[in-house]
Parts: C-alpha cells; structure tokens; sequence
C-alpha cells in the first residue's frame, strides 16, 4: 500500500460525569485524511483544505504525531499528508484530535500495521499536547478505537473500550464562538468537594453500567457533571435553555462536549435526535450567533478506510 | 408465614476506588436472624446472642428499621427479632447493615413482600443513621440485593445492581482494634484536589467495566483509592504490609474495607484467596493484635431465607 484516504470522526470527550475520563465517537462528521508514501523521508503536509491550519509539520498536530510514530521505527522512505478539515477548530468536538489520530493511523495501515490501535494513542497524544498543552487522550482514544472510551489511567495509560447500546445517537450543536481550551480549563476548581466527588463517582458508575446493560434511563440519568459543567457552562450563551430543550424533547441527557463550546444530547434513536437537533436549533435561532448542528449514531469503528491504491 | 430464620451477609463497602458508592455482598460471613409474628403490636428483640447489644428497639439498629418500614402499612400485629451475632460490631464489614437489612427483610417476607427487594433499602438505612449518624446504603444495598451494587444517587436513591465474576472472591483480615467511623470518616480531607478526582473516576470506571467484561487484570488495575485510605490507613497496623504481602501473593488487589479496620483483597479463585489469607496471617502474627480472617465468595444473591414456619 502506497496511499491511503480515511474518515477521521469527531468526538465527544467528557460526556458529563465522565470528566477528563470518557469520549465517545462520533460517525457524521468528520475530516478526511489523504496519507501517501514518498521517496523523501520524514513529514509533509503538503495540504490542508478547508481550514488554515500550518503546513510545517512541526506546528501542525498531525505532523507532530506523525513523528511520534516515526521515532520509533527506522523506515527510509516519508508520508505527505493532505488535510480535508470538516470539524472547526475549536469546536469542542475533537478537531485537532481527528488530525493527530489520522495521521498515525494512516501511516500505520500503510507501513502493515506494526503497532497495534491502543498502541496508537499515545503517538496521537503529542498532536494533543502540541494544541492544548496537555497530552489527553479523551479524544484520540475514541477516534482511533471508536464507540465508548475510558481512560484509566495515565500513569501506565490504560484505556478501554465500554460496550455502545445499539440505539444510541448524538445531537451536537456547535455555536461558532471562540472558547480557548486553556480559559475553559482555568474556570473549573482545582479543588472538588468530597461530597461532588462522592456525586460524580456514582454518576460515572451509572453511566458505565448503563452502557453495559444498555439501560437508557440509567444511561439519562447519570448525565450529571458536578465538576466542570457548574463554571464552563458559563462561557456558553443559552447552554440551560438548550439543555432544557433538550430534556424536553425526550434526550436522556445534554452538557458541554469536551471543554466546549459545543454542547451535546445523547438520545434514543435517531428520530428523538432528530427532534432534539429541531429543538436545539430553535433556540439558537433567536440569537445572532452562527451554529451547525450534527446528528450522529455513535461510531463503534472510529476511523474507517474509504480507499487504498 | 409466622417465623422466618435468615442468613444476613457481611458486606464490603467502598472497594478501593468506590469511595461511597460501591459495595459487595459476602458468602460465608453473617448473622442470623429469627423474625417472628407476634400478637402485640410494635417492634419487640427478645435476644442477641453473641454481642451486647441493646434490646430496646429504639436504640437496636434492627429496631429502627423494622420501625421504619412498619410506617409504612397498617398491619395489627407484631414482629419479635432474635439476632445471633456473628459479624463484629466495629469490624468494619457491615455489622449494623447486616442487623438493619436482615430486620426489614424479614418482616417483608413475613408480610408476603409488599415490598420490592430495592424498596426496602431506605428502611435499612434508618437504622445505619442511628449506627453511624448518615443513612449511607453502601452496606445495606449489598446485603439486601446481593453481589456489587452502585449508589448512583441518594436524591433520588437509585441503587443499581452489577454484574459479579464467577470466579470473584474476597479475603478479610479483621484486626480486632477498635476504630470509631465518626474518627475514620473525620481524617478524610473534605476537599479532593481536581487531579485526584479525575484518578479517582478512571480508576472506578475502570473497575465497573471490569466486572461486566470479567477483565480480572482490568478489576486489579482499578482496586485504587485515592480519596480515604492515604489517610485512614494511618489508622491501621500493618496496613501496607498486609496489602503488599496481598499482592505479592497474587491478590488482584487490597484495601480498606469500609472505614475500616478491616482489610479486604480481592482475589481470582478460592485457591488463590486462601493462600492470600496465609500471607495476612503471617504479617498478623508478628503482633500482638488479635485478628479474624474469612475468605469468602462473593454471594450473588444476598441475604437467605433458612427456615420459614
């Protein structure tokens, strides 16, 4: 295989209770990744379409991650990769994450697979690091491993894979205001009181359990983010009146995707999703701010292959 | 039905990363408890046997509950409750919570169960509030519904049951020194920092996907608690070393049971839960402290009906 084009999803990380802990994956939106072989070595990103996003392999994610994978083989040929970015930066829907999580898979494919997906997502991390300061895995994880992802620990980094129930489906609204990671992240308490610890402990247990059984309710009404939601919440104009509308309209439950500003509904099936993205977007229709809206089931594949020559 | 003669299980509260939500049922440790109809009216304890404790219904935790469910229907008759103490009080193992769910359970059968197995854990709860000063139902839920149970939520209770691995067992030291749970719960830091919360969340997710994948090594990596036992484990003897000799004897992993004293480790198998229970005897035996250990299965179905007249 000498190229390869690939579908690189957003994702949701966070997903209420699970703070800094859970993503899933979505399966409507997403960028495209051309990666080829060339007879030059290292990385080039000889285009990004879409958006403006450097080409210097060194200041763009998926360069970086890139070569995170490439210091740890010895090959004597390079891969230029072309970006075709669908998620906006700064969404709160994984963007960056997508770049860095294509670029190592598709390399990856192309070189026969010599690392295995959860062997990945370290490598995708330095894209990470390289946009946000901190090398999570909240959304790469989900992207590369698709569906429901857990991350254990960081300290070995351990991160699994939660069983997705058949009829669920996203509703993210993106309002197209900027939120930097770095403010979003510097509002939220750097201490939790015991009691909202003790509350996220057994939300986060009800949503893992939920998603085992595939128990919807349970599912709903473990929705509840104590740590994050209180404070970002804030920096996002209508978020009550949209989580309102969505509880309305029949979704299990709603709040901030990743560090936002985008806010998330979590269904049951695509018709109440449907419902909940009309709802969502009435809101937002009274005011003067842009929005796109996305209607997706959840991913159980992450990234998928559409062509290899 | 006019007697009833129960098994009530000791429990394990907390399991490392469950810090106030999580707790499991055990097998082969328990009271048992004789419930009677009787024509007076009213809550009477004829007889505890093997502790001191008080008869006055008012002042027995068994007495409380039972109290609390009758509340709740008109019936024009008694209940007698004879309690054969096996489990300690103090032990750490759920000793009110065995009194206060045997209690509620047993009238419940008596009355041909106008109550579901969940219905009756806020009856239990009363009495753990006069054991301890909080209805908490980390005890009472695993003894009254059997195997792990979360608490998702106090208000509204919501108490979910969760899958148990087949090959699950527990060993317990109990180190007979007295730890009031007014001191235990006082050394915990009311406040969490931010990124031992986060640790917290993974680690508990972790041990939830754990037991419905049956991923023993998964359930081991999770068995962490960063919460309480940094610091109440100052309050007992020879914890690290108890849970160091656990793990070097091939236990999945250890921590304090409840607030403690109590020792637990979880295991894979009785073969290997029995051979952990040799090595906390040896690090015990070099002290002076008394100790009892019990190794145990974990019991699926909670408390169990012995006899019925």
């Amino acid at each position: 295989m000498n190229e390869i084009r690939i579908f690189v999803p957003a994702t949701i990380a966070n997903i209420s209770c699970g703070f800094d802990v859970l993503g899933l994956c979505l399966d409507s939106v997403g960028d495209e990744m051309i990666i080829k072989k060339t007879i030059k070595k290292g990385i080039t990103i000889s285009k990004v379409i879409g958006q403006e996003l450097p080409l210097d392999p060194n200041k763009n994610v998926a360069g970086v991650a890139a070569n995170a994978l490439l210091k740890n083989l010895t090959v004597d040929f390079g891969f230029d990769i072309v970006i075709i970015k669908n998620i906006k930066p700064g969404s709160g829907i994984g963007s960056s994450a997508a770049s860095s999580a294509g670029a190592v898979f598709g390399i990856n494919e192309i070189l026969g697979k010599p690392f295995s997906l959860k062997e990945l997502i370290p490598f995708a991390m330095e894209g990470e690091k390289l946009a946000s300061g901190s090398a999570h895995a909240d959304n790469v994880a989900p992207a590369i491993l698709g569906g429901f992802t857990l991350i254990r620990s960081y300290e070995p980094l351990e991160v699994i894979k939660i069983h997705t129930p058949k009829e669920l489906y996203a509703t993210i609204i993106h309002p197209q205001i900027e939120i930097k990671t770095i403010d979003s992240r510097s509002v939220v308490k750097k201490e939790v009181p015991l009691q909202t610890a003790v509350k996220q402990l057994g939300n986060l247990g009800g949503l893992i359990s939920g998603l085992y059984t595939e128990d919807y309710n349970l599912i709903g009404n473990s929705l509840h983010d104590e740590i994050a939601e209180p404070y970002r919440s804030i920096l996002i104009p209508e978020f009550e009146n949209i989580k309102k509308e969505c509880i309305k309209n029949g979704a299990l439950g709603s709040g901030i995707s990743g560090s936002g500003p985008s806010i998330f509904a979590l269904c049951r099936g695509k018709e109440n999703a449907e419902k909940v993205s009309r709802g969502m977007k009435q809101v937002y229709n009274k005011t003067a701010i842009a929005f796109d809206i996305h209607v997706s089931k959840i991913n159980e594949r992450g990234i998928k292959i559409l062509e290899t020559k």
